[in-house]
């Protein structure tokens, strides 16, 4: 099933996405809690598709594929590498993503983004696919200039975190097996990213099994599993796609912050 | 006011705590989207005191008093070093600490903590004043063996962020000025921490205004501004204190966690 959030007249449902794209069956009720059908079908025209989650906690992994490690010149780490992406990051397919006024380094970098569906702890390698709800496609837009003066106190919010960076959609595919996706990213139809999520170093189970032995990972939770290599500046004008095979194509411009 | 979040018979509210501290006048509603009195009076000895904030973001600030910097052997930062805590890493006043099974070398970190009455963005520190609810104490609890691997790598979250590291309390202080509250921390009674929020490298109003130039502040959102000199170790079954004048004192033991 692929679950989009959208909004028509103004007014937001979760719906699944028909065969063919062209209708969107509506669903009473979120995928956390609980959907069911109404039997009212909207017109895929008449929608206005929204980010899969409102509003989530973002957990983000790094440098977890050898190329993108090998890219940024450094070693493969020896603990998982991660951090938080503040919930006001999120946009939605078509959405802007805004470049701040002071920037002056701003890469994109596609990603596979796991969906938690059932509140997780200390949850194995084995049992994460229970309480995994689906997956999505995701920006993990980032500041570089911010990000190398921030991490070089041992720390990340700012580098990745400001409003507009965590582009996330257009579905969430649910019964997809995550093991080997093809993941493209292409900046105004180039193609950047292409690589299999085959690749990753932690791979989806081990992520979730990871941070659910520190903390408690809740419904509508979403975690950046990391980028591939390939990564590269945007600038306004520009357009960026993360495309990953089974989920669909995950397109948002570029444009100047108004001063 | 100091607004106190808590549980009478298993129903949770907002109230605020009487002269003396022997009553609560029950709410309805929170402060973010609005309290109105009841009538209601609650006998503090009935009440469970919760956590002031359910769930909040926790954004954190580190290296921001010039003693602590000095004790941790660093330089003074040339950017603010912030990261953000997950939400389910707060515990209310009372609760327990847990001591991780794997854990070697577990910090407290005694601190004045701002809680966010309404959505900032692009706030002047002159302005910040008004987008505060108040400030309570907090305990940015840090695995310093985790962190200090994390750090390596440029970020930090499960340093900081596992469950029970972000205990807050007991009450929200309204119409409190923050610039010089003395703010103390004991472990097992003995003074540990005794400082001044007058020694905060970036003030209140700074802190507010900088995180809001970058990302939007919601109300509800929690800040922790640093923690000053002293820091040091927790065992299972410690007990500590922070105390900040015109707050209150947030007492937490410490217990192993049960494998």
């Amino acid at each position: 099933m692929r679950i989009v959030r959208y909004a028509v007249d103004g007014v937001r449902h979760y719906g699944e996405l028909e065969k063919g794209d062209a209708r969107i069956a509506r669903f009473e009720g979120d995928p956390f809690t609980g959907l069911s059908p109404t039997g009212h079908v909207d017109e895929f025209g008449d929608a206005v598709i929204l980010a899969p989650l409102e509003r989530p906690r973002i957990f983000g992994f790094a440098y977890n594929y050898a190329a993108h490690v090998d890219e940024t010149d450094r070693e493969l780490p020896d603990v998982p590498v991660c951090f938080m992406k503040p919930s006001t990051a999120v946009i939605g397919p078509s959405e802007a993503i805004v470049y701040p006024a002071d920037g002056e380094l701003i890469h994109f970098e596609g990603e596979l983004v796991v969906v938690i569906g059932k509140e997780a702890r200390h949850v194995k390698p084995s049992e994460a696919h229970d309480h995994i709800l689906g997956y999505t496609c995701g920006n993990d837009v980032s500041d570089r200039i911010v990000q190398r003066r921030e991490s070089a106190y041992g720390t990340l919010l700012i580098g990745k975190g400001q409003d507009t960076f965590a582009p996330l959609g257009p579905v969430i595919a649910t019964a997809l097996d995550p093991s080997a996706l093809s993941l493209t990213t292409r900046v105004n139809g180039a193609v950047a990213q292409s690589a299999s999520t085959a690749d990753l170093l932690l791979t989806v189970p081990e992520l979730v099994s990871y941070l659910s032995r520190y903390l408690t990972l809740l419904p509508g939770d979403a975690i950046m599993t990391g980028t591939p290599a390939g990564v590269g500046p945007i600038r306004p004008g520009d357009e960026v796609e993360v495309e990953i095979e089974g989920i669909g194509v995950l397109r948002n411009p570029v444009v100047a912050e108004s001063s």
